[in-house]
């Protein structure tokens, strides 16, 4: 599989265009063949005109039949092997197991998101029979589900090159709902989006979809990528990165003339509350299980543990000392761009300079690329209440250690916490007893509460919420992970005395796509 | 039960405020005792921070519990008997049995919540339980359910001073989700509001729920509102009334430093399709019912159909004399309030002044009060494609007749509609087969496809949809009539590792609650 450097618009490909980029590679901070060239505004046009033409056969496919297409994407991204390995390893600095752990998760989303669409009932049909006889009036058959909301913009990740990108869990839910989707390539990974985009291509004239079910854009945010929210056929928007980003497409979607909905997972500190009976039972554990939370990956996931909370006691100052002289050890590791890294090491120097802070560790970098070094500060609970920069996430293995005094304390900052995708408490029994207030307050505040574990590993299931409050989404009634993500991509729409051949097979009679349902307030196979 | 003409706060009342305004009676135009004093902006911020105050103890209740509050504000309004009655029809115009029928929807819809809140399977739990032994890594045991979003701030409608208002849907299905909530009385019925919300207060005191869960303001939209929108304890808006109103609420709502959805209903012109068979098979019948669904409550309704489609024929011809026949029977009826009479008489007047519409109807009032008078237009598919301001909705009794000759006009005229509550479809089962493509159409433009009978008239069961893409409502995911519509004031929330004590019982080991689950993938009680 060749890499042309060319967005993907349905079928065809981009055109070369007057300014080119090429990919970094990390390690070296040099560049990478081929160049790249951004989508001009007519092909942006194009992929979205295709896009809504091909809605109108797309999303009426069969759950089966999206299935079908989903299997094959993934298989078609197996079938890329090492070429997609390699190019990705060089893109982003990551290494082969975690490229290939990372490409496992993501066909495993693909096929995951399959299985939903086949089996069908995450429609939620609802049937309400006819009255004829009801006095005062006649009640009528009224039946509704879910049905696709229209072709969805996707603006992938730069931390997760597949699982969060092309073919990644926005793209699966999206088209696993009937909705054709367009990327808009992160500019970090070209080569590897471009791999998987054309295996997308692939998938399709496999399984037969229509043209524009799925196009690739090139080019930047501010331009490709506006112009794509503001197109009227773009009905929803994804996308995973920084604040000001998300931010910035929340605006533009709110501001079309058509306002359109946008799932944006930004940022987030995922405060660890480490509490007295847990620091006194498993201290050196926990000072163990935390460095390699906040170290994995080069600490660049959105769930990375950047606040801790331990109290100011002698169990306490144990796992300050030991959290300390693990992560001094840490190997500087390579981050994924010369924009992170620098973004990062900008924010370790600017917690390091305030002189409420206590500098606890910031190591060493071996000079080479983007090195991404650990660093730990110390803070009391007063002067993280006080200085409202210390609450803002330093994307990259940086952890905060807040330290508390008194169960006030800890519980004024859960308090002042703004909304996060996670919250981890460390406790005994008894601590979980005695903090009934504290898990009150967290449940207002995050996605998702993690008990004695660490908020990094965001498992693939039914029931995972990866998402949380405004600043940490831009939407926190929905999910980014798990199978709920196919409900955002969705409207619902009822039919009232409808002849059975008109109706979706999920509304007919006798139930022939056999999924749950709703019939006149019972739930029924 | 007096009408005191104050905000209700919490459990207190509302100052008297320096300006005051009256209801006025749409049938005299004259005003109605007592005045009404504006919530100030202390008593604004005061009704939030009570409300913010009563999420963190009435979002803990369980689902028995906030069902029992339902059931006691029905009862309470119930209690309130002829003086609810009596005030409406003064502050409102409309006849004695539409506000008992409407009561009645209100007191049945609060109920209906309190089932679906009892019942408690709406929140779909799901868990997934951990596999320890999984490699590469273990698997958590992982919950999520949908919990509660905070305290949500409810726009009264004018045209429904009981079911879309102080009791009705909004707040029941926020009540229902765990929500407190706070209305802005609509300023055309104040003391019809007053005497709900005293009943809301009194089931409050009668079931032991905390002081906050429910307040009531008076005062403008624009002051009063916009305080209430922008307060940073309100995290969701629910909506009813004009498109400039919702669009300014989207605004604000979307502008704040934390974004919060907004629910509005907002116009629709609601067309209804008469295909060739159906027109040949059922014309005076047709005319008939859509003569009746037209001027129901003065075609005061969402759904009151505003455009309808009709062939260029002589079956067509004989639909349109009938119907305007009809039409130009119908007596005069009094219209909500004077802002209402005055935009629909000038909408009339606007339309009858468009040298291209062919003006068929447009009664004679009998001078007294706010008459609202039927209207009906005709005008060619061309013209209809030609001059947006065409499908522009006049609120009130009037009909715009839209003169097909091909199927491509018909189809032309479907694809170009904007965003609509519902679409209507009279044919018979060969036209249904011929026009299949206009059924597709429709399907991406409303919340609601209609056969064989009229819009207006929402039935309130698990299976409705009032709701539809942009501008029918700010947000068509969602539903504001139906037990979907407690959907809309949620977030989901997942658990990972908890002690069985600190899960909501919804997610326990056992199913203590009983409700339906989804169980590593399947369904169960």
């Amino acid at each position: 599989m060749q890499i042309n450097g060319l967005s993907l618009i349905g079928s065809s490909t981009g055109a070369l265009g007057d300014s080119s980029f090429n990919a970094i590679d990390p390690s070296t901070a040099k560049e990478i063949e081929p160049p790249f060239y951004a989508a001009s505004a007519d092909e942006t046009n194009k992929a979205a005109d295709l896009a809504q033409n091909a809605f109108l056969h797309y999303s009426q496919k069969t759950g089966a039949e999206r299935a079908a297409f989903l299997r094959a994407i993934a298989d078609q991204i197996e079938a890329l092997g090492d070429t997609l390995t390699q190019r990705a390893m060089a893109e982003t600095g990551l290494p082969e197991g975690r490229i290939q752990g990372e490409t496992g998760r993501t066909t495993g989303q693909l096929r995951l998101f399959a299985t939903v669409a086949e089996e069908g009932s995450w429609v939620e049909a609802r049937i309400d029979t006819a009255l004829p006889d009801r006095q005062p009036i006649p009640k009528p058959d009224i039946r509704s589900m879910k049905r696709p909301l229209g072709p969805v913009a996707v603006f992938a990740a730069s931390n997760f090159p597949l699982a969060f990108s092309v073919a990644g869990g926005d793209t699966a839910s999206a088209l696993a709902s009937g909705c054709p989707v367009i990327v808009k390539a992160h500019s970090s990974h070209p080569g590897t989006s471009e791999l998987v985009g054309q295996a997308i291509l692939a998938a399709i004239a496999e399984t037969g979809m229509p043209e524009g079910t799925f196009s690739l854009l090139h080019g930047s945010g501010r331009v490709v990528g506006s112009a794509l929210v503001t197109h009227p056929a773009i009905q929803a928007v994804g996308f995973t990165g920084s604040t000001a980003g998300g931010t910035a497409l929340m605006k533009l979607a709110s501001s079309r003339p058509q306002p359109i909905p946008v799932y944006a997972e930004m940022g987030s500190v995922n405060p660890v509350f480490i509490l007295p009976g847990a620091a006194a039972s498993n201290g050196p554990g926990l000072a163990s299980g935390l460095q390699v939370s906040a170290t994995m990956g080069v600490g660049q996931f959105c769930t990375n543990p950047g606040v801790v909370l331990v109290e100011s006691s002698k169990t306490g100052n144990a796992i300050v000392s030991s959290f300390t002289e693990e992560m001094s050890k840490a190997p500087s590791a390579i981050m994924l761009n010369p924009g992170i890294h620098s973004a990062y090491t900008g924010g370790v120097a600017s917690r390091s300079g305030n002189e409420k802070v206590n500098t606890l560790v910031v190591n060493d970098d071996d000079g080479v690329g983007c090195p991404g070094v650990a660093a730990v500060f110390e803070v009391s609970a007063d002067t993280f209440l006080e200085d409202e920069s210390l609450s803002e996430e330093i994307f990259g293995p940086e952890t905060t250690l807040v330290r508390w005094n008194t169960k006030e304390d800890l519980l004024a900052v859960a308090e002042e916490l703004e909304g996060q995708l996670t919250a981890t408490i460390h406790g005994t029994d008894e601590d979980l007893e005695n903090y009934a207030d504290l898990v009150a307050i967290l449940e207002r505040k995050v996605g998702r509460i993690v008990y004695n574990g660490f908020p990094t590993g965001v498992e693939v299931c039914p029931s995972m919420v990866h998402g949380g409050p405004f600043p940490a989404t831009s939407d926190g009634r929905s999910t980014s992970v798990g199978t709920h993500a196919i409900e955002r991509f969705i409207r619902l729409v009822a039919y009232q005395s409808s002849p059975q051949s008109l109706l979706p097979n999920e509304l007919k009679d006798g139930n022939p796509s056999g999924i749950m349902r709703m019939v006149n307030g019972e739930y029924s196979r």
